[in-house]
């Protein structure tokens, strides 16, 4: 599974509406770098892998556990396994990568 | 472990001259935002760890088992755990994220 990614060249995979994820699957990571148009939201849900993420460009509201914090710039996040979390992206957009470990099958 | 962090507010790690790193450790991830200086050298080695790496900014030669590729925007790589690697900023320096699985130990 070595090797190199230009997500110019990964086909979007529509996650919600208006959420779009380009994804990289490894063994242990999956890489998931997630487009969010204006405003777009991801309703709350939950999963068993772990997640990490950095915010790449613009902005978004991300909620863990009912906590809600206003991400810019290259702010990051951590979702432990089976934890209920949400994302709303701000006025402009809002360019995240996501990191699951172990990887969704479901995006594969 | 739950949480969210401004990499502003972490102190930065020497990896090696003009490299620094940003740690967030997980549980079954670790986030390590990677800063190269102009033209920074991280020499060649190997990790049992699996890595998965994005461009964040600049550019960056990045050799793996041999191949070297000049990675700019948002391009990704997979290095499988075991596998020698090495990077090399370009002129105007780079920013990368790279996660780890599992955890590096060492890093915490």
């Amino acid at each position: 599974m070595i090797g190199f990614w230009n997500p110019e060249s990964i086909a979007p995979r529509v996650l919600a509406p208006g959420v779009t994820a380009k994804i990289v699957p490894g063994e242990k990571l999956m890489f998931s770098l997630v487009t969010l148009e204006p405003n777009a939201v991801v309703p709350t849900h939950a999963h068993p892998h772990e997640q990490m993420g950095m915010m790449v460009s613009g902005t978004m509201e991300f909620t863990i556990a009912g906590e809600t914090r206003v991400l810019s710039g290259n702010e990051m996040y951590l979702v432990p396994g089976g934890v209920p979390h949400a994302a709303k992206a701000g006025p402009g957009g809002a360019l995240a990568l996501d990191a699951f470990s172990p990887p969704r099958e479901e995006y594969r």
